[in-house]
């Protein structure tokens, strides 16, 4: 069976599992006071290229999300977000379940447009009855998107300087972080996302570790008492040295960039068998999803040799299937997949 | 140096590291859909005796705790529990962070007495006010406790007995269960709880696993769509295997009782040493903590070589430390402490 | 000054503020436990031809929207509602504040097409990935819209099915009831609406009472212990007798029906004026509000002698206005405005 | 039937509905934004003798600590209280909803004494584990507090300087405010509260209003966008007017003073009767509330004609009960009672 269903249905990068092997019986403190976890931060940070940049583990990214939104929001806030972004449609309404409204909008292959948050933003303050709506109190984007694709460095800088603008902060979910830096196209580096945003978070679970994210607050910004509000929201492990270790290998000799470029290659490997053998693009993803159309009988035909995902039907023959590739994608299984098609 | 500190400050038992090793590539479904998730389940329930139970993976404890509650509490209800509690006061407001008040009553080294919760009960329904109050919707004990102590099973039968009386669930904590059932004198077994209470957990993380709580609803009566609930609370990892494969492991050949013996063992061992050396104990734990009374000028001579917790000053001259025994406790290290003393 | 800015700027009708006097040293007891009350509900029930209605008064209309959603929603359940629906823009986020996502949908007119729902609803549970979304669990309608419209009886029964097959309730939010039931093309009754829907309110505080609203669980589907539930969201009048004087006043001699019909044959009169001086409508409104285009330059002209509402911009020389008549409204008003034009 | 049940058994003060009547043809905006609520909050700010206070009015009491309670919280912090505070126990969870707990400390007659207060926020914060618990946010006090006893001027002095050297407000809960400041023995004026507290509502509710509290922020701390707090709490009335009208009668003539001192000599009246005849105090109230023991024979032979209630139980043979007096007490009621007993 070939496995493109998603990136995270293998355990995790061989290093990662090593490090916590030779770690394993060194005593350290609990909820991530320890040396690895301090380790991994200054590591980040560096890669950051930001000294003010402050750094929390953290297990997943709907828990990310939620804390983070939460953390940062006035109570009477929402969170402005594409109508496409995984707050708005795919965590079970995680956010208003801390009692904040996800303000969505209209957007572009998955992309919030700067136009789109500015044109909200005036008409909201314009409005005279705004006193009875829910506050714009952040921005949220995911880089890559939902569809796997990318802002560029423009776009970024627009968005980071309407933010601005309305003093609030944006925030950037980075759940595949890595795969969107070692996209091919990008103009967009880490540094560039700790510099144009004020809280983001790199995701660990989807590009190579068991779990974790690693949430950067980008100018000594990081809430008050955010460690209670972790523990709050029942999210903080005994055991905070399993994110520190993790992230440490990860942040050791660049494996996360290697760890996503290799995701990325075997992605465009992949995109090539597809054109090649005709089939058409949903969309234009630069990064290690690809969103391609099949006939239903080939979809069915190849489904008992290779797993793939269902994403939405086009007409009454054909249907849009999500192909991922992740650090365990191999060129062997590529070279199945155009045996099979 | 000693550690006596806690029983998260190491990684996980050798067992669990190698069978996440061996299952590392295999590709599985995410979100606990997986076959080890399935694989651990059932081992747990043939170790609770109990068809009717559901198991469900949970990343800590202070999450379990906020997810069981909030599924299981209507609106308007609260959760009865002893005030010394962990989600009485060392969970930074979790509970209530999800609209629930914890209603604490007084406790008997660390246990909520049957008598205590039946009187509070009984009032409740007498009192012709009980429309403006909080309504109480469950009952929450730990065991062992917060102090190390445990409940007979005459105490719990006697729980379960009030709780049925009154048509609430009886919820208990198990983050140190196997020290529970492991302690020499209990006459309480996992099948004995798994029949008096409505939904438990059984803890991993403090009993030699990375992470990880096995909560169990005891029959059938796990809430509607609980994994929409999970992810909700943002605690739904999307590689749940993480979770099966560790369970998996701990039961698999009684690991996590032998576990859970051998750090009940290194503690009887320690107690020796105290009890020889003259210490008194601050309570009777038969578990894996141990409270006892320091001299603070003999506190602060040993510090340098053995790590313990700080509990309670006791006066001006003596202070209530607490050691901590774990999977990881070796015989040399209760020879050392012997040796300090 | 001519007064067309809302339906809620005058104290209340003459006949409620005398029954309040006729009844002020009358000793009852508190919290809507008095004659009053009772006698108001019992009136109610009959107007509604529904012997299993059960009616509870609450304060406002945000207010009877909040409790009435969180009371009926499970934990992980939202609420489908039109994207111009009170509950999704102009409570500041008074339905996220109890942890529940208003699921928006488009409009038309303002309205919740039955189509639209069960393209929803049919969508939803098809979803292979609903597991991970907000649960539909519950529609909110207003009647009349925000936009002054009505559904027709088809359109309500159809909505109802929908519902029924999913097994959701109906909602339907009656701030402007009266309205609606006087409007002259109206084929919807009081007693469809309580056979209809499965909960709704009528609402006093916009027709004619100095506030207070009626609500309605149509088939003793009152949510259990409903009046701890009011009081937990702060809601519960100690003088609740407020209410039930009030309501008990608007429904003896058919007070609440000629209110409503008073202001909507004040409307049209005014709609006529704007007619014969050639002013188009942004809408076809039947009820008590109008929604009219202005030149810019007329709409400054007038504004220093009536007072209306600002809607919305339709171009750079025009505007929307919204007119709004009330039991308070007289012909002369209706006479200054046609001579004003 | 002598009515002595509650102080919110009637209407309101001849004055207020006179008031009503005379404005009610008077157009104003809504919500609150009206002439009528500026002059109350001028008069109610001359009277503090407090220039820096902000005045807001809000419908009744729960809902009143509700919403000052949450919106002066971080989200991480509890409220401070009386394990007897309203708030604590009878409140129907009303904090708890909005995320916040109550800290319940040990009380005096119903008094949160200031070494309590101070022990507990010393203890906290030097607790190494703090943050692992809830932060405490605000220290909430009633006054009358629920047992109708006053705090003296030097404790109010003492818990103010305790909340000021922690930096948390301090909030007084003023339900039956009045019936304090009218007390024969206190020493606390208006001006007094109003210089020692951050924030404390002037109840109306339960003197002489059909309903109404007003809030004050005294110095010019009202929370940002205090308005949308307040509508997405529910609580915004659209006829704000109807409590601005009532506060400015109640500030008018010093009748808000008038009514609660006749409340109080009224009560001292009462007093004397049950100290003539021989009846003794659960405790020692100075304002509108009497707690007197009866024999439970005595107690049904009068219930028929005279209306009380019921406190708790004494003994087999004994039951206290409260009589409550009001702006609608007359010395005839009185002397009813003298003849029953």
């Amino acid at each position: 069976m070939l496995s493109f269903g998603c990136d995270y249905n293998k355990g995790a990068h061989r290093k990662i599992l090593e490090r916590l092997l030779e770690t394993n019986e060194v005593p350290t403190a609990g909820y991530g006071m320890d040396a690895y976890c301090d380790e991994a931060k200054e590591k980040i940070k560096r890669q950051c290229q930001n000294p003010d940049a402050e750094v929390h583990f953290l297990v997943g990214g709907t828990q990310s999300n939620q804390i983070v939104i939460d953390a940062l929001l006035t109570k009477y806030q929402g969170v402005i977000a594409a109508e496409t972004g995984h707050v708005s449609t795919h965590e079970a309404g995680a956010i208003e379940f801390t009692g904040h409204k996800v303000l969505a909008m209209p957007h572009t292959d998955g992309k919030l447009m700067p136009d789109t948050v500015e044109h909200y933003l005036k008409n909201f303050y314009e409005d005279a009855n705004h006193d009875h709506m829910v506050f714009p109190g952040m921005v949220y984007i995911s880089h890559p998107t939902e569809y796997g694709t990318l802002y560029s460095l423009q776009e970024l800088e627009r968005l980071s300087a309407v933010c601005h603008e309305y003093e609030i902060p944006l925030y950037l979910d980075g759940a595949r972080l890595g795969y969107g830096l070692m996209s091919r196209g990008t103009d967009v580096t880490l540094a560039d996302v700790a510099r144009l945003c004020d809280v983001f978070y790199i995701g660990g679970t989807k590009v190579g570790a068991l779990c974790g994210e690693a949430v950067v607050f980008t100018h000594r910004n990081t809430p008050e008492h955010f460690l209670t509000t972790v523990k709050q929201h029942g999210a903080l492990l005994a055991k905070g040295r399993l994110l520190g270790i993790q992230f440490d290998a990860l942040f050791t000799d660049d494996l996360y960039f290697e760890i996503s470029r290799h995701a990325v290659e075997m992605a465009e490997l992949l995109k090539d068998v597809f054109r090649e053998k005709g089939y058409p693009f949903f969309i234009e993803s630069p990064t290690n999803q690809i969103f391609v159309i099949l006939e239903n009988q080939k979809m069915e035909a190849i489904k008992k040799q290779v797993e793939f995902g269902f994403w939405e039907k086009v007409d009454e023959d054909h249907t849009v299937v999500r192909f991922v590739t992740s650090w365990a994608t191999t060129s062997e299984e590529i070279e199945g997949v155009r045996a099979l098609l």
